[in-house]
């Protein structure tokens, strides 16, 4: 597992972490006072804040573009100082890479939800299309899709690389799978993947928040899509297509 | 029409301009000498060069991206010298412009090449989305799905938006008449169009020239995905999936 993953996965599923945030000293901890009790409420503490400074990061990378967002912005946005947000992160490019790993974590997490499952290998493959879908309409869907194009340090984009050519092999994978258990139709597999990834992908470019569909209800069209194709399926309606070629002399 | 497009529209269907130069004072001309052939000639010339230089000019964004690149790397590439760029353009905006015109010709060219075809709309949509993949794997597919993102001046991004906009309406029309005409099984048209456009415009993120594939072999391999869809069809392999799905409990 690449560096850096360890103290990312505390981001991900984590969508109701601003709404929502934990009350320290609530509940039991209160009867049962401990310095290590103590200790751990103050790493979850430091934990949340971290992720808000992450996802303030990512929503500010995706209003301005990275180049012309400044600490000084996403600290403004959380109403601290900059020197609060280097307590949690060392570089505007480390706040860069942290975002494309909050997003793709939530892919990787659907691949290992779905690792274990007997279902046919297209239920699989759905599963984790829909997650993907979401991830990219998510706060961390611009960074997960841009961040390889900025400047980053080599071993970063190294990371990044690393982690979209596993996805890409895992989708990859999915699709030979089906393949040999009847579930998905004889295809390219590559080029199926870098279809269904770049549709996906696509999303972080044209999806505003507040749009009339929630990237899950985006997510789940697409994957109908990708399913059934355009052409009509032949027990449903055979006879139309028939006809209009008839018509066309094509 | 936006404005821009008229000279622009020489740059359009011309893979061969850089290979074939067309030489001038040969055939016909030659016999019938006239200062106004001469004038076309010249005319034809500068267009040529114009041409090369819009060419240049996609493959060295492509390569190092916009803010990366001076118009020195764009000379340089040609041999001549930053004051001939000039003649042909008047700023690297204006090039960026051209070259995402370049591509985006090549999209509104296929559409008028299917308007008066009397063919279902799935092989008119399948002939687009053909001609749509090889204009983003071509020299300009770079520009084309990023020239929107860079800091062009506002009359230019409107342009932009105005074009992506005429094309992904054009892509949703022919979904809408397949649909009535039978030949696009029901669906939701306005994500089937985005599903589409994302995962061509997405080649252009993944499309190496010197690749095992010709941006055409990847536009028709992902034509035949889109429009075949990955659940096997009924009528060739029923038993398969259902058997699958009878031993996964799913």
């Amino acid at each position: 597992m690449p560096a850096g993953l360890g103290c990312a996965m505390a981001i991900i599923n984590a969508n109701t972490m601003t709404t929502r945030p934990r009350k320290p000293g609530r509940g039991r901890t209160r009867s049962t006072p401990s310095p290590w009790q103590a200790s751990r409420e103050r790493h979850r503490d430091r934990e949340l804040k971290r992720e808000a400074v992450i996802r303030a990061a990512a929503r500010e990378f995706n209003r301005k573009g990275y180049h012309n967002t400044s600490l000084d912005d996403i600290a403004a946005r959380l109403q601290i100082t900059k020197p609060t947000v280097y307590y949690y992160v060392t570089s505007k490019e480390q706040l860069l890479f942290q975002c494309f790993i909050g997003g793709v974590e939530q892919i990787r997490a659907a691949f290992r939800a779905v690792e274990g499952r007997r279902a046919p290998a297209r239920v699989r493959l759905n599963a984790v299309l829909r997650h993907y879908g979401e991830a990219v309409a998510s706060d961390f869907g611009w960074c997960m899709v841009r961040a390889e194009d900025q400047d980053l340090s080599p071993a970063m984009s190294r990371h990044i690389k690393a982690l979209k050519s596993e996805i890409d092999h895992g989708i990859r994978q999915l699709i030979h799978e089906g393949i040999q258990d009847g579930s998905i139709a004889p295809c390219d597999a590559k080029m199926a993947a870098f279809a269904l990834a770049g549709a996906l992908n696509w999303i972080a470019h044209w999806y505003r928040e507040n749009q009339s569909l929630t990237g899950a209800q985006i997510a789940s069209a697409f994957v109908a899509i990708f399913e059934g194709g355009l052409a009509p399926r032949p027990a449903r309606r055979r006879a139309k297509p028939r006809a209009a070629r008839g018509t066309s002399g094509a």
